[in-house]
């Protein structure tokens, strides 16, 4: 019997929604279309789970809700759960599209699951909320923060501690299910005696990622983003992109502030998380070179332990 | 080994909003509570599907996404999709706290599955939409229909021709999952060459329910509503409440008007189709009789063939 192995693609916002654009749907479609192709003729090769952002989607739902008061509003963990619907079906479709034109749909079996994920109320980043959500105001509420657009709302970004269909999905892999789960990160829950309560708060998809990739014992993680390779001093004179990092490397320049918070730092974690905890392969791509960067031909592949070609 | 049935249970509106409610999340697990409740309890001895209606759910949507010129609408396909997230997550997370109680929440499967419906471009349906939608509006608009509240949308609703999921869904049957599934009737697709098209739709969820239950060779379809019987003459002095009901007599029943389009017969056309297509049992009852009537006390069973009891 071939073992295949088990690979987590991680897709960015920027998979979805590029600059300038507003979202529309024939836009998230065309933007997929790359990344998912890639991931339709690689399914023969591996056991495949995808997950996803959405940032912009949540955010465009916050405004739709607070436009009106005609309909009750639902609090932020519903919203997630709709967008791991909206974006899963954009997703599963397209998916669906590759994989007839490759004479696979009917072989294959493939699904979108929802995917909630417990975090620990007593998590610290509960009380130093950092990301900024939803529409932009003309002026400061209590719990806003001001950004280049205005003052928004700002909530926790709480650590994935368990992915809570981690069973079903792994159960999917052996079935060699391919897999959309984990959407937006998950939606977040807490656990009370025999309840699960939804918290405000978002969850980093990419730490997410890292968690669901330990918990099923996935091979392979690759977060697809906007560029092609992981950059030590990224937008400087002395910009100098990286074929190869350890480990223990890629933690000291997360410490000393090489990986912006927002946007690689978060990636550059997961990958770290998902090597310590067993992972073989951590990667960090743009969402055009997946297949190359499996290859070892693109991107930015992680290793435990220090390589000559560090 | 023990061959264990499968049944198909589809909730109706009324077990996720009561009349009167605005549909809060509290509201709608609160009403979630004994149906679920029931489906947890009933797990051991039944392989379980369970779909749902999203009628006020989706109706929300757009009158969020009517408020608001800031962010780009979605088409009326992907707010059914966003609506599978929310009442799914709503649904697994009760059940999920319905099987920990009972301890069963580590040792069974279950997930929400996004599920595509395809329609035929061609039916007749589309020509006449009779299904109104969304925010009523005080004048009449291209397209629209005058009802109680005022002009609404009015979109079409076609048959359900195959849920896309089913091989994946056949196949989470036969590891004992429990699935939640077709939410909203499922998202409305028109296939054209190798390429999924969103339509402009509704689909009725006992329709595709019944339809799933053919591609899959369920067993039972339980339909549950907020009456404990099909009853002829409904609301008027010579109610009768039925115990069975051959499908012959339901055909006729059905034809002469006595379940009317938008409540009763739908379920009634459901049943009908799903026995005629190799379904076991087929039977309506209220959202808190679901176990009595699968005990044959309570709801009311629809046969094939004519039995002595009709």
């Amino acid at each position: 019997m071939v073992i295949i192995k088990t690979l987590i693609v991680a897709l960015g916002g920027n998979a979805l929604i590029r600059p300038g654009e507003r979202g529309t749907t024939k836009e998230m479609v065309d933007n997929l279309r790359s990344p998912i192709r890639q991931i339709a003729e690689l399914s023969n090769e591996y056991n495949i789970i995808i997950t996803h952002g959405n940032g912009p989607q949540v955010g465009n739902l916050l405004i739709q809700q607070e436009a009106t008061k005609e309909v009750s509003k639902m609090p932020l963990e519903i919203l997630v759960a709709e967008t791991q619907g909206q974006i899963g079906f954009l997703i599963e479709s397209t998916l669906d599209e590759e994989l007839m034109r490759l004479g696979l749909d009917l072989k294959k079996y493939f699904l979108t699951v929802l995917t909630y994920v417990e975090v620990d109320p007593n998590d610290p980043r509960f009380k130093k909320p950092t990301k900024p959500i939803g529409p932009a105001y003309n002026e400061k509420h209590p719990g806003f923060v001001e950004t280049s657009k205005g003052w928004k709302r700002v909530v926790a970004s709480p650590k994935p501690k368990k992915i809570i269909q981690w069973k079903e999905i792994k159960k999917l892999m052996e079935d060699n299910f391919i897999v959309i789960a984990c959407g937006g990160g998950g939606i977040p829950v807490v656990k009370e005696d025999t309840q699960f309560l939804g918290v405000e708060a978002v969850i980093d998809k990419d730490l997410a990622s890292a968690k669901l990739g330990e918990q099923i014992d996935a091979d392979i993680l690759l977060i697809a983003t906007d560029v092609e390779k992981v950059a030590l001093n990224y937008g400087k004179s002395n910009e100098t992109h990286l074929n190869k990092l350890s480990i223990a490397k890629a933690s000291n320049y997360l410490n000393e502030g090489q990986f912006p918070p927002g946007s690689m730092g978060p990636k550059v974690e997961a990958v770290i998380n998902f090597l310590q905890s067993g992972g073989e392969r951590g990667i960090i791509t743009s969402i055009d070179r997946i297949k190359d960067a499996l290859k070892g031909k693109a991107g930015t592949e992680f290793y435990i332990k220090y390589k000559k070609e560090d």
